[in-house]
């Protein structure tokens, strides 16, 4: 490609809307160019990246043994209903009705569809298993739509679905996809961790998320550096703690604490670890009648230690909260403590409570509570002594870093990540609610189980972008990037030797299949250069009257300081050997 | 690809909505899946058609200079208000509100969008000329979808844009569009026609569509054998008539014809040819006040050789009533002719009416036409004896076979055809309601000068089998078909030497990158022959232990009566004659 041909668009500013890098970057590379609120044009540039993650993905799918196909992006709402999400969903499913009424969705993923197909086309155990994927538009309405391709409204995924005859054969077919997965993400070139994830309702542990390793990720990663253990922070367990209860040595007194409503200013103001405070959550459960209306609530207490953050997931997973919980109102907190929220903890309540004691705090002696008055905190609080032993004990707690691992093989450590693919065992709830059956070996219908796999494929570029920069742009790995490499001749249009030397390269690079841009805009070498830093283009290639008048070109990485002084001659085997050609 | 690994889903009887042969066909084969009403799964059969159709047109693009981008399929209202078609489009363009009400369109089209983008990005004449297009899914809310892909609601289209600085050089890109589509429509290995077609308000020749000839073709296309000249029925011009008028031989007289109200209906009874009738055709225009409320009507009545059919695009173009015509009302007839339609004519009138005469009824003699009384037409009608000399004289009709050519190289013929491709040339149309400018070379802004390319990548597939097809199935033309070649090893579970040879040959042919397919299934021959008949795969290869045993194998193209033997070890030379490598 010459660039004259091509479409090269910069910008020095980012737009101000832009908060993450690679949103600012991706729109001063001109990879996207912004439409309305989470919808992107993707420009010659980003384009051509995007591609790339569609023909790598594309291939190993097929290498995998799924199928292709292609489902509508307007999609009848009849089979939404059938599963009951036309419903459920919320309005982040964009609902449309055509000229006649009837109504319709734009597919945010395609499970129905596809269950759909899979009830008509796969009739018995013979056609199976059969994985059926698509790479295509998605919307999804959110609420704050932002970070560019990051959490946009409409974006490209890769779904595929697996259908296999029985729960052993759908584990292949997960594992199946799990090892393409694997292939996918290390051909981009990118350093990525699959970590267990949570599978909500449908248990087990067949779920697991592929993370792109970038400090600004969204989602925080537990891993054994000395093992394979690897989890989303939701999902890590905590082991239970090892040690043993101390005995109590302090008496209980209540102690003034005057605006210190938070543990670490109780910890500070007192001169002890934080590890010595408990903090209390109030949460509360409704009992609703047929009409759905609220008949009856309780509340609950949970304690933590004042260095530990509660896990939602695994607080829903306690006895009699696993149905659905909520934070209490301030009325239920006063009804129940006399006081407000800061100063909270188990002792002298007005109306008795669900009591629900994290691990950690089981083992505590000694302890630091809100006393339930305002200004006011307890200490030297001991299980057994000035309250009775807790009976319900769980683990409410996201791991932390130094936590020893689930495996028993280290400690945890935490880092962040992006979430850009995810494979899940579906089992049958799909194929149940759609009476999707097919003939089993035994002659009798049965249910297809099932497995979902997806990746975003415009949201890799955003996350490649984040685990790969520096001030000047963009770096792409070379599986990925839009070009691989870039000649800058300088001075193009006034020098037949400068104009000569890149020719013969480009047109010898282009004859070994490689990806390259020759810059014949003519530009100044300093707008030119900054051009292709921003860009990220991972090799470059400047060819100069000066250089050439000594039989040298300058060949400098993206990922280089300096560049390197390589014989006229050499740098095609040069160039070879950094593609690994 | 082997079989078992595919998708491959044939059916003996097509759904009762199919109309057409290539919907019948394209069901049957298992290409497509009906989702909706015009929405269709595209199944791995169908996709891989589809992407050889994309990928045929992205590398010519790619050649003609054009960029590719990707624009929403979601877009926001706020453009499509900036050129009105917000408004003025019918209940085609879907239109759907976010969750936010904020009004926002499925694309059918992406003027708006791409004219923003050139307005932003196109700033200086040196950018200029550019050529972007899309790949891209596209709605349109089509009142009676129907005929599968070919006229469906959700379809795949390659939509390109061109900006230039003047009309000189918007007409080289679309000269250079235009070489670019015959290049496409060549490798796709059909027989189309590129034909003049009507530009609408815009005016000029710079609109041509691409037909795939096909004898179900919904248009008719115009050509001259002995020369270039083709285009679409709307658009032919009819050569003005080379005879004079002959004198008037006979009186004038009225005749009953009781239930005669169609020409040929009166031509048969009368004993003459239809071309001595006349016909009378009425409509009317309507005079709007500021309010658009109609303030004043006028009749105009038509004459046409009886012969002959009305061409609405032609008529739209003569003076007053290039602003817009309706067929005239049965009241408004009656007030004016004082009969019912069917024994109309310009004799007798009630009141005045506007008259229109075609050109080869101005040049008439002892004619026919109504009476404007129920049951009688006149004979022996001439002009400037019995009625004046008309004086708009006008090409209202559509060309017949045997016309001349507009050309005077020969006779036209007419056959049909599919559209599935049109170049276009806008003007400024777009760019002057979105005030979209670039700064031109005398330092002052301008419009863009644009042009709109489209080919229709689903439909394609469909006009391909409408040309192609026998009665037991599909016939690819080899560069678009789902696979090249279909290697059938008859009982191959158990014969080892059926195994060896069908595995020797397919991976052979893989190796020369040809897109084959081996028939792993076991099927009985007869079932698998039906199956890749009706798919239409256009190079088959069965290989059968008797074959082996006298050292052959058997080679069919699709278009074959009859199985050719050919030497086992000389199969693969034989099928790269055939595939041209």
């Amino acid at each position: 490609m010459k660039a004259s041909q091509f479409f090269i668009s910069t910008f020095k500013e980012a737009p101000a809307d832009a908060e993450v890098v690679s949103h600012k970057l991706m729109m001063r590379a001109g990879l996207i160019k912004r439409l309305g609120a989470g919808i992107y044009n993707y420009m010659p540039m980003g384009l051509r990246v995007i591609r790339k993650v569609e023909a790598i993905v594309r291939e190993e799918m097929n290498r995998a043994g799924a199928v292709e196909i292609t489902m509508p992006v307007v999609q009848p709402a009849e089979l939404w209903q059938e599963t009951g999400r036309f419903e459920k969903m919320g309005p982040e499913l964009l609902r449309i009705q055509d000229r006649h009424g009837r109504d319709f969705v734009i597919q945010p993923t395609s499970e129905e569809v596809v269950t759909d197909i899979a009830r008509q086309e796969l009739r018995s155990h013979k056609q199976l298993p059969k994985n059926l994927y698509q790479i295509q538009t998605k919307f999804r309405d959110e609420r704050r739509p932002r970070f560019g391709l990051m959490r946009g409204r409409e974006f490209t995924m890769k779904d595929a679905y697996s259908f296999d005859k029985s729960r052993d054969a759908a584990q292949v077919s997960y594992q199946n996809m799990r090892q393409a997965y694997q292939q996918i993400f290390d051909r981009f070139g990118l350093r990525y961790r699959a970590v267990r994830a949570d599978s909500g309702a449908i248990g087990g542990d067949l779920s697991e998320e592929f993370q792109v390793i970038a400090a600004t990720g969204e989602d925080a990663i537990v891993y054994c550096p000395d093992s394979d253990y690897a989890a989303n922070l939701e999902k890590a367990e905590a082991l239970a703690p090892t040690g043993t209860r101390p005995a109590a040595s302090l008496p209980m007194s209540q102690v003034a604490t005057p605006g210190k409503s938070t543990c670490p200013d109780v910890a500070e103001l007192l001169g002890v670890p934080l590890s010595t405070t408990v903090k209390s959550l109030v949460l509360a459960t409704d009992e609703l009648d047929d009409k759905g209306i609220v008949v009856k609530s309780q509340v609950w207490l949970l304690l933590l230690r004042g260095d530990h953050d509660m896990n939602e997931i695994k607080v829903g997973k306690v006895p009699g909260l696993d149905a659905g919980f909520r934070f209490a109102t301030q009325a239920e907190i006063e009804s129940h403590f006399g006081c407000k929220p800061g100063y909270l903890g188990p002792l002298n309540l007005l109306q008795p409570v669900n009591l629900v004691v994290d691990r950690d705090v089981a083992i505590m002696a000694d302890w630091i509570c809100g006393a339930n008055a305002e200004g006011f905190h307890m200490i030297g609080v001991n299980w057994g002594r000035d309250l009775p032993e807790p009976s319900v004990v769980a683990d409410l707690r996201n791991v932390v870093a130094g936590d020893l691992s689930p495996d028993g093989k280290g400690q945890l450590a935490i880092e962040r990540g992006i979430e850009v693919g995810h494979v899940f065992y579906l089992g049958d709830k799909y194929s149940k609610a759609m009476n999707a059956t097919f003939l089993a070996e035994n002659g009798k219908p049965a249910f297809f189980e099932m497995g979902c796999y997806g990746i975003g494929i415009t949201r890799l570029p955003a996350a490649a972008i984040e685990q790969n920069h520096d001030e000047r742009g963009i770096i792409w790995p070379d599986a990925i990037a839009p070009f691989t490499v870039v000649l800058c001749p300088i001075g193009m249009a006034r020098s037949e030797a400068v104009q000569a030397s890149a020719s013969a390269l480009y047109d010898a690079l282009l004859a070994l299949g490689v990806d390259v841009i020759l810059d014949d805009r003519d530009e100044r070498l300093g707008a030119m250069l900054a051009d292709w830093e921003l860009i990220g283009v991972p090799h470059r290639v400047v060819i100069s009257d000066r250089g050439l008048k000594e039989g040298t070109v300058e060949y400098q990485h993206r990922r280089d300081t300096e560049a390197t002084k390589v014989a006229q001659d050499g740098i095609l085997a040069h160039l070879k050997g950094r593609l690994g050609l």
